[in-house]
């Protein structure tokens, strides 16, 4: 391609909508350019990129032995009400009718439709393990659409769902997807981890998140460096580093006076302890059923590991009200000694505890010393923490620590979830109608490209991984009016294109600072520059946009130099 | 890819849904599921098919320079309310709200999204020409979606939009698009004709119809063997065969009583003349103004192409109120010997009539021997007629002949009319701000396969051109559990794949007989058997799908003459 006939609409300034490096990029460079909010157009040089993460999903979904097929985007509600997501999803699910009337959904996943096909054409045992695939658009219609392609409002997703005769095949779909995903990513150029995640609104029994690393990535992981163990701080289990005081001596439960003392701070600093010794009690509504979670004054109640435990479709804080009528005190005393008509779930690191502090449910007044099943029942001891830098691997031990990434993919095993409520069964070998068992498998194609500009950029612009750059070499003509210049530029361009290098040829009549701006700015990896140099001394000089890396070269080695550096840097 | 591990659900019977042949075929080869009225899921064989349909557009639009882009699905209404297709395009249009309750249009086409984002990057004559493509879902809510894929309300679309700086340049543009269009459907292995066809909906100065040869065609075209011209019936002009009689002296005007006479073949039965001597005055309403139209007796008037001479929104026959009104009589009497308040325009052929019969705006009468210029006034002599078998070329006078066609591809010049409401300027070499001149070129790729389907089938089944069937080859292994067999089709399917023929094995548990009746049905070009005959002789058994011709090769010139029947049949 020559930069002239192209489309690359490169700003100088940073457009003011974005908020994230990559966001900046993607506009600054041309890559994108925004339609309404959260709807994007990809320009050429964007496509181009787009097109390559596509088919390398593509090779490794086939290779894999992945179907690929083509559901309709606009999918029938009488499907959605099948599994009952039609009532679930909320406004983020965008909805139409039909010029009969009839409702219908754009997909923002495809379970129903694929179930529906799985159960119409799946009959027997034989026919599986079956894994559907599509790279197609999906739409939510997000509340806050944000940070350019990496939140919007329709976006390409590869998702793919596996079917399968029982758990033990459905694992080993899963395994071979979560192969596939370490392939695509990795051939994607990218520094990721696959990290254990919660299945959120899809459901199921256990799922990954794929997560590119960045300083700047929305999404935090806990990962263990010594066994590899690593989750989304959602999901993450972890040991407190402190080690408590399991040995002491029980002492006397005393209740104290402590007047208007009721944030941790406050009472620890009046009864001279400190966080550690102390035990907050949390009430809340769980599908309107009050429970007490009991965390140290040190940790933080993660909410959804306490929703996750109680299976339950709604968790909600109690109101002032609701807490003064099941603690019988204001809120700030609430503790589990003498608290009724609710169970009471305490985080593991409560158990290595004694002596603590706790709200004695009368205005103004703690326990000190109180300790359980002395003072008081726990229902539980359960993993109910954020878990925290320092915390400790719940596998091996050893310290955690925590990155900040972005999520490009997620797999999840879903189990019968979906072929229970729209009745997708096969007839297995021993003559019984049974549940299909699936799996269900996302890339976000316009978020690999935007953690892949999260990750490789510096101040001046995009650095691409080689596999996944809009082209391999940018031939820099210093000056294309001249006639030397643009005959040696036009040979090389040819010859390079004749080798298979994708190359594109910046022609332009601008300052030769311009066009190494620009260069820099699209982030192509390989540079060659031609100008008088070449012309009168046959040298060219290469520049590895990566390392900033200079030097020149022959013309006689040019393409072989360049088709070595171009293959050194491919993931195969 | 073996049978057993794809989705290929081929059906025995034809499904009742299913109308013409390509739907029918589509079913039972497993290509394409209905979900929905007018929306299918692709399955894994019918995926192929498209894809191999979607690279070899995407590589005939990138030779020719178009540069592929992504718009979202999701279009804006103050896009489309610039155009004024928000409120033109009627029921069809599927549209939506957001969240924050803001119109939105599932796009149809995309002049206005491109148009916008042409009329922001495109700043002067230097950046031009320009166009733009891609290839993604459309939706249209026809009103009764039929014929499978070839009439759906979701599909996906090439959609490419030309910009230039002026009309010359834009002539260039669409030139350059009709010959990729050429390579397109010739790379495909269709018989096809571009013809001239009517604008419609799209609008613009002049458009081409890409129409794919078939005897079930819903389309037809018009075409001149001696000098190439065609066209769709609704753009074709012709001239008509019968020479008329304009050399005949002008005989005197009679008023006949014709009581109850008023269909043409009465009136010329009643007259003892013949339809070719009456003259029909067909009344209309164009935009809300009368206007009566002359056509032959033996003549139909092509509504289309007065509706387009008279540059009319809108054009409806008159009620019988409004033929009372403006005639004087009732319907079946009009004529043109004394209509005011209206212009009355004839068909060509009319020109060449003397002493033909009209009605005469009077209850039972009609006047013989009426002469136009002496006896009346015609505004004009325009082309009117449908055209017919039989017909003459207006551009050789050659006899035309008419063909059924399917239409899979549409291209327009479409001048300045989106650019104008739309406002997408550039700065011209003059200084001067003009408006970009566009053309847009479409290709409905499931039309394309169905199309296919309909050019390409007997009673077996689908027969497919090389460079769209699913896989060149099938290898039909009789049994596959004979160690020797299974050890000898795995060889020989491992090998064609190395030298990269697309193959599949039907290595199912089933009968030879029902083996061979699926390959045929899903139309694998390639054939090879292998059974017993092969174990114990060496031979292998081809037979080619479209000829039916078989024959017998041995071992090691198997995969070279596979390969060599496999480029004959690929056009390049």
């Amino acid at each position: 391609m020559k930069w002239s006939k192209a489309l690359i609409p490169t700003l100088k300034e940073v457009p003011a909508e974005a908020d994230i490096i990559s966001h900046k990029l993607m506009l600054k460079a041309g890559l994108i350019r925004k339609v309404a909010s959260g709807l994007y157009n990809f320009l050429p040089l964007g496509f181009k990129v787009y097109y390559k993460i596509e088919n390398i999903i593509r090779e490794e979904m086939d290779k894999a032995g992945a179907l690929e097929i083509l559901m309709p985007i606009l999918s029938p509600a009488e499907l959605w009400y099948e599994t009952g997501r039609w009532g679930l999803y909320g406004k983020e699910l965008m909805r139409l009718k039909d010029r009969a009337n009839r409702d219908f959904v754009l997909g923002p996943t495809h379970e129903e439709v694929v179930t529906d096909l799985a159960r119409t054409e799946i009959k027997s045992y034989r026919d599986m393990p079956k894994n559907f695939y599509q790279i197609r658009n999906k739409f939510r219609d997000e509340i806050r659409p944000r940070f350019g392609v990496m939140r919007s409002r329709e976006f390409v997703m590869k998702d793919a769902y596996s079917f399968d005769r029982n758990e033990f095949c459905s694992e080993e779909s899963y395994k071979n997807m979560f192969e596939a995903y370490n392939k695509i990513f990795n051939r994607c150029g990218l520094n990721f981890r696959a990290v254990e995640a919660d299945s959120g609104n899809i459901g199921g029994s256990f799922s990954h998140e794929f997560m590119v690393i960045a300083a700047s990535g929305e999404d935090t992981l806990i990962s263990c460096s010594a066994c590899g163990y690593a989750a989304d701080k959602e999901k993450a289990e972890s040991i407190s580093a402190s080690s408590g005081n399991e040995k002491e001596d029980l002492k006397t439960l005393e209740k104290i006076h402590t007047p208007g003392q009721h944030t941790v701070e406050q009472v620890v600093a009046f009864l001279k302890t400190t966080p550690a010794q102390l035990v907050k009690t949390l009430l809340y509504m769980a599908d309107g059923k009050p429970v007490a979670a009991l965390v140290k004054g040190d940790d933080e109640l993660h909410e959804i590991k306490l929703q996750r435990f109680l299976g339950a479709d709604e968790l909600v804080m109690m109101t002032a009200e609701q807490v003064e009528t099941y603690s019988k005190a204001p809120v700030g005393f609430a503790g589990p000694l003498g608290l009724s008509g609710m169970k009471i779930f305490a985080d593991n690191a409560v158990a290595k505890l004694r002596n603590f502090v706790i709200g004695a449910n009368e205005k103004d007044m703690h326990y000190i010393n109180a300790n359980f099943d002395r003072d008081f029942k726990i229902n539980k001891f359960i993993d109910l923490r954020v878990p925290g830098e320092g915390d400790l691997c719940v596998k091996c031990g050893a310290a955690l620590s925590s990155l900040k990434g972005i999520v490009v993919g997620h797999t999840y095993k879903l189990g019968t979830k979906y072929s229970k409520t729209m009745k997708a069964e096969f007839l297995d070998e021993d003559g019984k109608r049974k549940l299909m068992v699936m799996g269900c498998y996302g890339i976000g194609l316009a978020r690999v490209i935007a953690a892949a500009i999260e990750q490789g950029n510096d101040e001046n612009g995009i650095i691409w991984p080689m596999a996944i750059a809009p082209y391999h070499v940018i031939i820099t003509a210093l000056n294309y009016k001249d006639e030397k210049i643009k005959a040696l530029s036009d040979s090389i361009y040819e010859e390079l294109k004749t080798q298979g290098v994708e190359v594109i040829l910046d022609d332009r009549d601008m300052s030769a600072g311009f066009k190494f701006k620009d260069a820099e700015l699209i982030g192509i990896p390989v540079r060659i520059t031609i100008g008088n140099k070449a012309v009168n001394e046959g040298l060219f000089e290469i520049k590895l946009r990566k390392t900033g890396e200079e030097f020149a070269v022959k013309r006689e080695e040019l393409s072989n130099k360049v088709t070595e550096i171009i293959l050194k840097e491919q993931v195969k």
